[in-house]
């Protein structure tokens, strides 16, 4: 019975191994027709992400599970999935170029990681991009003269100084930068230069294969109808553009971004301090408490000097810093005592001021630890 | 040219969404053959999650995938989601019973979220199962008869008091609890009954559709030969054990969940204090900043006493609570000096500490942030 049992069992894998080998040519034909998708819109300019025809055949494509008895999530989880791997694919064809009059997009910074995605973006969208690093200075008229657009992409503490060191550009070009604080660099720039000026803050890391759905802020500067096409370019390139001050923009991050970033430091230092033993913590790795390790541990990861420059470059962060320091010492007081009771009541004051969103995050993070969970191997 | 451009695309996309539709039928196909996989499973008492087959067969298919051009992570990925509705679908036939001839598990707290499920499990595999909630305590005396188990499931903060108000078990008997702290409940629970004796911790939310992969701490307390059997009962549903001792455990448990959930706590108090507009924070919503505020936010969603158990119900968290506070006041110190030299030179150092962790949780958490970005839609 049991060996019988377990041919039959080998009988079913092998049938499993079948769809699975089919669900790769399905894989392979999909990925060719949109390449052929890809070179249409190429051809018509058109952005690499339709949120709408996307949303419309998800809902279809839910109807139709549901009918054959498939769970509708995972059709549509197994599609994001796909439609992400088109989206990088789609980069191969190159994009529209909305302007192709401009003159040579000077790209200053451009040897460094987010300025080379968008020399990269530039080119395989037909512009002719020049690039001005640290040591380029002395040609700096050379590469500068006829420039069409500059993009300043150098570290938050040189931006300032990198702006106030440009030479006269023409009237017409457009002087946009991309670092991740927008008010001093932005008033550096309108100062600099009297023609097109924008701030962009690109909301994600440089390691992208595609813009498809990321968030790039934009902060108008000057003249706004004389860059309407760059915004537009980007649009191309798959971004969703979020308009905002630069001082609302500047508010946000140092909320978010400046302080957790601040926190999670804070946390390192603990965990070193306390002598943590990091290979046992992760033996007990459940997806959340793996995933609150990464958010502390992945910072530490990357360079010292970005985050130094986020946390320090902007004098407001220390009042916040002093403010969520006096909410530590009053939480720790209801700790030292034990006054679990108003920990409750505080608890159920701040998750009412959350209101629906506490439900929403949940529910988006619950998602994450799903796919965590099946990212999971035998370690 | 454009018209036949946009018929060009038309028929594109009606071929792309063929292909989803075999894809749809493939899902189907996939998942009928796995629930046929999961009777045979279940007739043989083998478990759910087969790690090595598992990672055997993707490799294979990550080959064959590289021949055809697809990329190799995107079947994995594909197939790693597959795989989680196929765990929750072996759900369906039940598990093998591996103790047929022990009395009835009686559950404690059963009514709870956390017993619902190890009802289900228990109650899926064939065993005859009793819920003794609050209300259950008068008839104590005819539940507790005979019984072959008891799981005591309640919270936190009651635990100690539940297990000593247990009337006498049978000698055999196995009793354990699911509590996420285990020195204190282990403890009374090796005093309050002379029988064999287990403390579990499993490290998920009850909302689970499979425990397949999920991690079950176990603290052995006395005649591990004889709850053997639950042991294997519970990898039968997927699970993966991890023995640690009970001190082990909650000095774990403290310097991540306890402590993380205590700052995330007091990050919630701050943003409320600041009047973070939390709709306008989300407008700026790069994959990791969303993260970073949903890891906050989604405690709210939960139950204040939970939480109030999980931080005051151990006395080490107060010392580490402190800790961290003195280690925020020293960064804090560098925020107010200007001093971004000391601070990068510390961060170094961390960096130095986490050693490979650290770009273990970038990578880890980077997979983590493009599934996130998947899954957005135009908001």
């Amino acid at each position: 019975m049991a060996e019988r049992s377990s041919i039959e069992l080998e009988r079913l894998r092998d049938r499993i191994d079948e769809v699975d080998k089919e669900l790769l040519s399905l894989l392979r034909r999909r990925l060719d027709l949109v390449s052929e998708v890809g070179v249409i819109k190429h051809e018509q300019g058109l952005p690499i992400y339709a949120p709408k025809r996307e949303a419309a055949m998800l809902m279809k494509r839910r109807d139709e599970a549901t009918l054959m008895g498939v769970p509708p999530q995972l059709i549509e989880d197994l599609l994001r999935r796909i439609m992400r791997e088109s989206y990088a694919s789609e980069n191969d064809v190159g994009f529209k170029c909305i302007n192709p009059d401009v003159g040579p997009v000077v790209i200053v910074g451009g040897a460094g990681k987010l300025g080379t995605l968008f020399s990269q973006l530039f080119r395989l969208s037909g512009y002719e991009v020049r690039i001005l690093d640290k040591q380029d200075w002395p040609n700096a008229e050379a590469i500068f003269s006829g420039a069409g657009v500059v993009v300043v992409s150098v570290p938050i503490h040189d931006t300032t100084q990198v702006i106030e060191r440009l030479p006269t550009l023409p009237d017409d070009c457009v002087l946009l930068d991309l670092t991740s604080i927008k008010q001093a660099p932005l008033a550096a720039m309108l100062a600099r230069h009297p023609g097109p000026v924008v701030g962009l803050h690109p909301m994600f890391g440089p390691d992208l294969a595609s813009l498809a759905k990321q968030v790039v802020v934009v902060c108008h500067g000057r003249e706004e109808r004389k860059y309407a096409w760059l915004l537009e370019q980007i649009r191309i390139w798959g971004a969703r553009l979020h308009e905002a001050s630069a001082a609302e923009h500047d508010q946000a991050m140092q909320l978010v971004q400046a302080m957790r970033h601040f926190t999670a430091f804070v946390y390192g230092a603990h965990l070193r301090r306390e002598r943590a033993d990091l290979d046992q913590l992760l033996q007990f790795s459940s997806p959340i408490y793996r995933l609150e390790l990464a958010m502390v541990g992945r910072l530490f990861a990357q360079d010292a000097r970005l985050y130094g420059d986020i946390i320090f470059s902007q004098p407001d962060t220390l009042a916040r810093a002093r403010h969520y320091l006096e909410r530590y010492q009053e939480s720790l007081k209801l700790l030292e005592r034990g006054d679990k009771a108003e920990f409750e009541a505080q608890f159920d004051e701040i998750a009412q001021w959350f209101g629906d969103f506490a439900q929403q995050f949940q529910s988006e993070s619950g998602n994450m630890l799903l796919s965590a969970n099946d990212n999971r191997c035998e370690s």
